[in-house]
């Protein structure tokens, strides 16, 4: 059985919805932020980063959702969550998760964890004032170029949505009215009518 | 015929690597940052992100390196340049290689580019002066936890392999003595062994 340790509101939301998709075998277990559960002992003997995600399998833990998201995709591949007999339709679906971590979850985290960069208040207030403008560039670029919708592949579903749809739960908070963005919208509104997303998003409340 | 798009002291080194490891029919064709020809209207009609690197394949473009590292490994798989019947092994390879860009690439990147963030001279000093420490703090990582020996993944040269050895030559610049990093320091000089990176090496030069 695979466990997914995860905590509300960041992006492990992507894999946990990809878990459910999938039709997987799992179990996920809440860390709590506020009480620093991610740097507790018995979690960095599992994820030495700090970090959520980690997914805990037979063969070891997997960290990084990229990764994980192409693991879940080609360890079930009943579920075609990524087209795994086309390496360039493969490739693009990566090209896409790795923009959304090392771009767009990137400039996020500039909001609150500027201090992963710089040390002084006055270069956090800095990173954050630039946020509303990173976040919407970085959505122009995925509204213009990226998402082919109705899903970010075009008419299959893959890993990238999941992916996709987590970081749009944080453009309110980051300035960007989605009304701007209407391809991201809809796929907004898409992602809400599949009952594996109903069920993550209703566990994650509960 | 697949082709590259480049510049000199980029992360684009790694793809190119692995073009001239896996024996493909490529062509490379080198960017000067200095005359800004990432943001040509001519470039961003290949990538609209106006970075490198970009690979130019008779299906379209791809960017972003992991992606582009996993096809490679992919489209030429006598190469045997990653795992490819192995899915937690290949998660391995993918989880490297996202941390690699997603951490370690951004991190460095905040010496020269923190205009992508902020906005005060102020802060990218405070930015600088932190470059030292958080790339420490990466490679002692890759160190401890990633790096097997004598390749990343431990007896078989794979992609990871090009990508880590790109970052690393990158530490000297970023106030890193990797006479701290035995393991990384005897990887780069098994690196530097190699066929295939003394030519890719040498034509950069040229």
């Amino acid at each position: 059985m695979l466990k997914l340790y995860y905590a509300t509101g960041t992006c492990a939301l992507a894999t946990y919805m990809t878990l459910e998709e999938a039709g997987a075998d799992y179990a996920a277990e809440r860390l709590s932020f506020k009480d620093n559960q991610q740097n507790s002992p018995d979690y960095l003997a599992i994820n030495p980063k700090g970090r959520v995600p980690a997914l805990v399998t037979d063969r070891g833990v997997l960290t990084e959702t990229p990764a994980m998201l192409a693991f879940i995709a080609q360890s079930f591949p009943k579920a075609k969550l990524a087209p795994l007999e086309d390496a360039f339709a493969f490739a693009q679906v990566q090209s896409i998760n790795s923009y959304l971590c090392s771009t767009v979850h990137v400039a996020h985290a500039h909001k609150g964890r500027g201090y992963r960069w710089a040390t002084e208040e006055t270069s956090f207030a800095d990173m954050k004032r630039m946020i509303p403008k990173t976040m919407a560039a970085n959505f122009d670029l995925i509204e213009r170029d990226m998402l082919k919708g109705p899903w970010v592949m075009g008419e299959s579903y893959t890993v990238c949505d999941a992916y996709l749809y987590t970081l749009t739960l944080w453009l309110d908070g980051d300035g960007v009215d989605i009304a701007t963005l209407p391809k991201v919208k809809a796929h907004r509104a898409a992602m809400e009518s599949r009952p594996a997303v109903q069920k993550v998003l209703a566990e994650q409340k509960a």
